[in-house]
Order: structure tokens, then C-alpha cells, then sequence
């Protein structure tokens, strides 16, 4: 373990994130917010650790995946601890576990909140709280390394620890150029986003808001009512879209830049994607047409809660928790399925779903014909192995995770739907469950301990595990390996 | 596909089923029941398809794995098909799909039950009710083949498919002599119970139904209350002990018999399955204490409560739904883990979770290390690939099979604890899940479409998934294989 490289990446990252703050002190500022001041505070803290560990890089510069890793891992944590300082000090958010949650919840993109009343937070904290899910969207260290070329070398460590999905070698961008590109459309794609949503009648301030939590697949809105709010099926649309739209594979849009449409239209996970959103709301829209008007108007809420969902994003147009125990469970299926790999979408992830019904065929075919050889194919391309097993260890530790949150979670005595869906909505970082947990309630009245087991959650759901699971075993390392 | 020796062996099995449909008759007879001529009936024509297509063996008598698991699948489907007559022709279930529901309940151990009001039944259905769970416990194609003989050279085709387990190669009986070796303990330990009640005060009648239910891990009772009937803290002691017995392996067993103690001492799922257990007792009965009269009481239902649900038998002593949720809670993680594999007890098996675990482990020693060779072992013996691959392709395909199935039976609209538990109460062959279908409620106002999806869940539980996935694949071999 290369203890020095590791600290160095850390303290310049925490460089990063004291210029990060600057920017809702800014809008602090513009809004004339005394509360301002509380972002410089963590920002002059910040700067300190930067300048005494972050400025020099140590001799020996080689790290390795464990340390990719392990380095991943403490960043989350140590930006989510600091960026979570504003709160409060500013007496936003009073309590610290509370402070961290939100904050959590909003670097994972996750969306769940305690906050009893959204509405009373300065502009500066509903900036500050929405742009977490801006940056860590495509990851805080994907972001530092775009923004300082922070170890060219090493970067595709650093990456494939980060970046969601099964298959990290073959889809994740292999320079550092291709990673400012994606950046770019990143950036590009929520510039569009905020130009429509002006256009549509929402102010700038609200707009940056709600395209931050659209980009980030996060959900964190400025209005109790959320997305609701606007009460405008011209929003709903362009956000329903625009959610849709983030939950893709980034490197598809790579393609298209290059006009290449061939890899984009023969994707399996993009159709599968596709085609599960589809059938979801439709079966949705049939079987909730009672509770609304007219058909139009039901398929105008299927579409964006089941957007919301599958991606993510956690944003809310209606109270699902009214809807018929049909579609709720599929909003369930689709919390768990997730989005498409290497997208800012959480979850399983399409992908990993599609290699598990593949080798569910493939065991069947061979119990038939034991002696025939079988490859799992994916994009007309067959995968490894290790591929496939890593998949089925995750998803075993990710059900193993899932399992020992809903037994702490539980001590709360509150109702099943709640407590279970409550874990999923944040090991799945999507925001709101069902029950006491759903788009109307929120996280305020858990116990300490369940909140930190919530936050366990998002971080371990938004790194896909292993990381997680590393620097937790990391403290046996040095007896062991 | 060898279809004659297919229908050869599922006729030859329909025989022996007519032979036992005379048992309950012998009781409807004793009792001076009207309803014993209603055995009588399905019998006859079970006998003439027996004459018809079982008597004579094709000359090709070769089968293979696929043939093996063909026959398993159709012979419990058939059997359940049949044993479902009695109840209807009586009137005591009038509607098929119920007695159809209540038989594949019965055969597969499940213990779920769609009467309103048990008690009503005639003695002889009564009989036959948990007869089936008997029967089933072992395997219906294994006591066919220990009572008839029925192909020596291909039984180990036959048994791989029903005996229960990740590793069946090496844990199953390998000649039908130790297959015969261990029904007789079955049969041993089922009478030992029977004495130990009757010792206790309780009729014969009610002694055999309740063996029966505890050495299948079934569950169904003749009383509403089930075994909180007797309100006897030594019956509960007795059926608490019985019911974890008859989750343990029963190769176990065979080594106590030729008194080889350290296999049996050293066995890793003996300690995690006894570990469990010891557990969730201790949490249970601290959590419950307060709505009961003391400790050594809530105890008393912990322990037969924890032991009815790991060993997913069934039976009840106390309305759990009302415990707080954590003990609710502990109860849903135990369904899924089940018993021992090669034990009468369903669910996903102790074995598989630890070769998970295991698997965790060796993935992130693996990313630490990624040259370094690290192999699964169970009891010091390493799992092949094979093994460990097949282990997580069917909890994929389990719950693969769990999510369909939530969403089928979500359409009855009932709330998230009902239908989820529904679901796995059955999957896992346990019996009764919580909230409405909890140990004071039933199936029975469920949607004949989520009836026969319990009944799929049941058999696909039962049979470890494969069996009958292969079945319902079957008609798409021609074409493709």
C-alpha cells in the first residue's frame, strides 16, 4: 500500500473541494445570505490540509487497484464529512449525522432528505445542496481529475473504481481526453436542460436546481412539493426526458459526437433500457387511469415517476404511496433495476441484469447438453469470466447489504413497506420509498444509527460495493496480506 | 429425449400414488367418513394408467440428467394433479384450483393453506393433508424408488433432481441401499416424535398429522390455532426440537449411525444453521419480552417460532404479526435462509449462503491480491467452479422468479408486507408469511392467477428451480436442441 501517494491524492482532492465551496458562498453573496460566511470556514480548513499534504508528490507515484480503491472510497467519505460543515454551522441542518446524511445523499445522488420543511433553507444551501449531485453525477474524482490532470498515469485506477458498471475495462474512457469530452457533453446536456427550463416559464435560480438533480440523477429539489410544484406538463416533460436522457451510457453519446450510429442502435442495455421504461408505463398508466383525469394525464405522471425511478433521479410529480400496490411494486423492480452502465443513474444497473438472464439461459442450455460450450454474449461480444462472477458477487453483497440494513433499520419499529423500501431507495440511491419514506415523507425521524447505516448505504451503493467493502477490511490488510 | 421411459416411469409413479390414496381411505373408514369413497375414485384411475403404461419397461431405458429432471418435475405436477381430487370430489374444497393449491402446498412441504376454517374437515382429509407433507419431505420420486425399485442403474439422475443442496454430487446417497438407510431414520425419527407427543397427552390422531407436518417441515395442522391448540410448553418443546432436527442434513444422520461423530462435529453448515438458530432465538425472545409474562415465556415462542420459520415448517404458537418489526424482520431473513441442504426443510439452504459469504471474501482478497489463487472451501473440501457458478445462477434465477412473481400477485392490491411475504412464504415453502397471510390468516382471497402462482413458486421452490424451469423449456427443445 503506497500510504503516501494515497494522502497526497486525498489532501489535493480536499484542495479541490475548498474551491468547490466558493461558489455557494458566492451565491450567498449575490442573495445578500449572512449564511454565506459558513462555506468560507470549511473553505479556509480545506485549504490548510491542501497546502500541507496535497502540494508535493511523493517519490515513489505507482498505485494499484486496491489503492484506486481505497483512495475512492476515503474521497467520498472525506468531501461528504466537509461538505457537510455549511449545513451546520449555518444552523440549516443543527444536528452534525443529519448534516452528513444530507450531504451524503447528495454527493451518492441519492435525493433522500431529513429535512422536515425544504422550503426555509437560503438559496446559497438549496445551491450548495443541488450541486453536490451536479459533481458527484460523474463522480468527485472523475471531476478533480478533469479539472487538474491529477496523475495522468494512474487515472484509470482512479476511474475504474469509480465509474458504475460490469464491464469497467472495455466501456470506461481510456484517456484523460476522452474523460474532458464526456465531461463536456455532461456539461452541455444540463446548459440544454437550463435554457428549456427557462423557456418554460422556471426562473435561472430554479432552473440551475432542478438540472443539477436531473444531470446528477439526484432528485434534491428547493420546493416540498418538488418538481410538483411547477404543475406544468411542459416541465414534467423536459424533465421526464432529460432524466431518461442521463440514465444512458455516456459512452453512447461519445459515439454520436462522432456520428457513429451503428455501436448506439445495436446496444443491448440502451434497448433494454428502452424497453423496460416503455412497458412500465404503460402497464402503469393503465392501471392508475382512475386516479387521474383522463388518459393523457395518467400517462403524464407514469412516464415521470417511472423516469424518475428507473434513473434514480427521485424527483416526484404525485404521491405515489396512493397508487394501486401494482404499480408500486414496479416502481420497486425498477428502484433495484437502475439505469444503464456508466451513466450517473444508480442501481443494479440494466447491464447487470441482462448478463444475469443470459446466464440463467445459458445454464438451462447447458443442463440440457452437458458437453456444449455456451458463451454469455453481450453486444456481440463475449464475456469473460471474471466478468460474470464479479457481477454475481455483487449482487450477492449487494442483497447481503441490503439484508443486515433492513435488520437495523428495522429496530425502528416502523411499518415493512417503509423500512424495506427505505433501504433500497438509498442503497439504490434513488431518494424516496414507499410508506413513511415515500415523495411526501422524508428520513427526519430514523435513529441515529439507522441514518448512518442509511449512509453506509448510499456510499456503498454509489461505488458499487467493493470499494466500500475494501477500506472497511482495509484495517486487517497489514496483519493478512 | 427418451419420452418412452419418461412416461414409463411417470405411470409406474402414478401407481404407487394409487396405492397410498388407500391410506386415508383405511382412516375415512375407521372414522365411519362418507368422504373415504372419494379416495377411492382417483385411485382407480390412477391404477388403470398405472396397467396401461407402467407395467411394461421400454427396451431403451437409458435416461440422463435432462430425463431425470423431465420426470421430477412432471411426476410432482401429476401427483399434485391427482391428490387434488379427493378434496374436490368431498366437497371439502369445492373449487379445483384451491384443492389443487392445498395439495401442491401439502407435497412440497409448504404448509400454506386456502381453508377458512380447518377445523370442518373430515378426519380422513385431514389425514391425507399431512400424509402429502410426509411423502413430500423426502421427495416423492425418492420413496417411489426406496418402495419399488424403480430403476437402480438411472436413480441418481432421478435423485439429483429432487434430493435439495448447492452440492449434490458428493452429499446425496450414491446406491438406493443408503437411500433406503436414510428413510428408515426418516421413519425412525417420525415415530420417536409421534411417542414423545402421545407421552405428552395428545391423541394419536393429532400426533401422526403433527409428525407428519414437522417431519416434512410442512406445517399443516387439523386446529386454527395450530399448535398453539395445545398451549403446551412441553409439545412446543418437543415439536421445537423435532422441527430443527429434521432441518439438518440428513447424511449427518447416516454418519451418527455408523458412529462417525467428527464429519458430523465438523460440519460447517451444522454450526452456521446452529448458530443462526441460537441467535435469532436470543434477539427474539429480548425483543418480545415485553408482551409476554416473563422471559422464559417469550422464550418459549421465540424459539418455536425461530424454529417453525429456519426450518420453514410452518407451524405457529403465537400471532407474530404483532411482534415489533425487528423480530418481523429476523423472521423474513430466516424464510430465505432456510435449513440444511439434503434436510426436508426449504428455502435457499445454509450451504449456499456460506459458499456467498465465502465468495465475497475470495473476490476481495482477490482485488487485494490479483495474482493470488484463492479457492472456496466447505468442511476442507474446495468447490469446484461449477458448483459455485450454478449456486449464484440460482439465487439470480430465484429471485428472478421472486420479482415476477410480486408483481402477479401485487395486482390483488393487498399491502406490501402481504405481497411480498406471500411470495416468499411459498417460494421458500414455509407456510404462513405476515400480515394477511400470517399465522392467523390464510390464502384463500387471493386471485386464481396468484394462486397458481403460488402453486409455481411451490413446486419451483421445492424442486430448487431448475427442475422445473427445464420442464417449462421443454417445448422449445425440439425446435432448438
Amino acid at each position: 500500500m503506497n500510504t503516501k501517494m494515497i494522502r497526497y491524492i486525498l489532501a489535493k482532492m480536499l484542495g479541490v473541494e475548498a474551491a468547490l465551496l466558493l461558489l455557494p458562498a458566492f451565491v450567498g453573496v449575490l442573495y445578500k445570505e449572512s449564511s454565506a460566511i459558513c462555506f468560507l470556514i470549511p473553505s479556509v480548513i480545506l485549504l490548510v490540509i491542501y497546502m500541507a499534504g496535497g502540494r508535493k508528490k511523493p517519490e515513489n507515484a505507482t498505485i494499484y487497484g486496491k489503492e484506486g480503491m481505497v483512495v475512492v472510497a476515503s474521497a467520498w467519505i472525506l468531501w461528504s464529512l466537509f461538505g457537510a460543515l455549511p449545513f451546520q454551522l449555518s444552523g440549516s441542518i443543527p444536528n452534525y449525522i443529519d448534516a452528513f446524511f444530507e450531504t451524503v445523499s447528495g454527493f451518492t445522488t441519492t435525493g433522500s432528505s431529513i429535512l422536515r420543511d425544504v422550503e426555509v433553507l437560503p438559496q446559497c444551501m438549496h445551491f450548495w445542496r443541488s450541486f453536490t449531485h451536479w459533481v458527484g453525477g460523474m463522480g468527485v474524482l472523475v471531476f478533480v481529475m478533469v479539472l487538474t490532470s491529477l496523475d495522468k498515469k494512474n487515472s484509470m485506477y482512479l476511474i475504474r473504481a469509480e465509474v458504475p458498471g460490469p464491464e469497467k475495462d472495455k466501456l470506461v474512457p481510456k484517456t484523460m481526453s476522452t474523460a474532458r469530452i464526456l465531461y463536456g457533453m455532461y456539461f452541455g446536456l444540463t446548459v440544454i436542460e437550463v435554457i428549456l427550463l427557462v423557456l418554460g416559464g422556471m426562473n435561472l435560480f430554479d432552473s440551475l436546481i432542478h438540472s443539477f438533480g436531473t444531470a446528477g440523477t439526484g432528485g434534491f429539489s428547493n420546493y416540498a412539493d418538488s418538481v410538483g410544484h411547477f404543475n406544468s406538463a411542459y416541465i414534467d416533460g423536459v424533465i421526464t426526458i432529460f432524466m431518461i436522457l442521463f440514465g444512458v451510457n455516456f459512452n453512447l453519446y461519445f459515439f454520436l459526437l462522432l456520428k457513429d450510429w451503428k455501436p448506439v442502435w445495436k446496444n443491448e442495455e440502451l434497448r433494454a433500457y428502452l424497453g423496460i421504461i416503455v412497458a412500465a408505463i404503460i402497464i402503469i398508466t393503465v392501471n392508475t387511469v382512475g386516479q387521474y383525469a383522463n388518459l393523457l394525464e395518467s400517462f403524464r405522471y407514469a412516464a415521470f415517476q417511472v423516469g424518475t425511478i428507473i434513473t434514480t433521479t427521485g424527483y416526484a410529480t404525485t404521491d405515489y404511496n396512493v397508487w394501486p400496490m401494482l404499480s408500486q411494486c414496479i416502481l420497486i423492480v425498477l428502484m433495484i433495476i437502475g439505469a444503464c452502465a456508466s451513466s450517473t443513474g444508480g442501481g443494479v444497473k440494466v447491464s447487470r441484469f441482462m448478463i444475469v438472464v443470459k446466464s440463467i439461459k445459458r445454464e438451462i442450455k447447458q443442463m440440457v447438453h452437458p458437453k456444449s460450450v455456451n458463451l454469455i454474449r453481450i453486444n456481440g461480444k463475449k464475456l469473460g469470466t471474471d466478468t460474470v462472477r464479479n457481477v454475481f458477487v455483487y449482487l450477492m453483497a449487494y442483497a447481503g447489504i441490503a439484508g443486515v440494513s433492513v435488520l437495523i433499520v428495522s429496530i425502528n419499529n416502523y411499518d415493512f413497506a417503509t423500512t424495506f423500501s427505505s433501504v433500497i431507495a438509498t442503497l439504490n440511491n434513488i431518494g424516496p420509498g414507499i410508506g413513511a419514506v415515500g415523495p411526501k415523507g422524508n428520513f427526519a425521524d430514523f435513529s441515529p444509527l439507522s441514518k448512518l447505516v442509511f449512509c453506509f448505504d448510499m456510499l456503498a451503493g454509489r461505488l458499487e460495493i467493493f470499494p466500500f467493502l475494501m477500506l472497511f477490511t482495509a484495517t486487517s490488510w497489514r496483519k493478512k496480506f
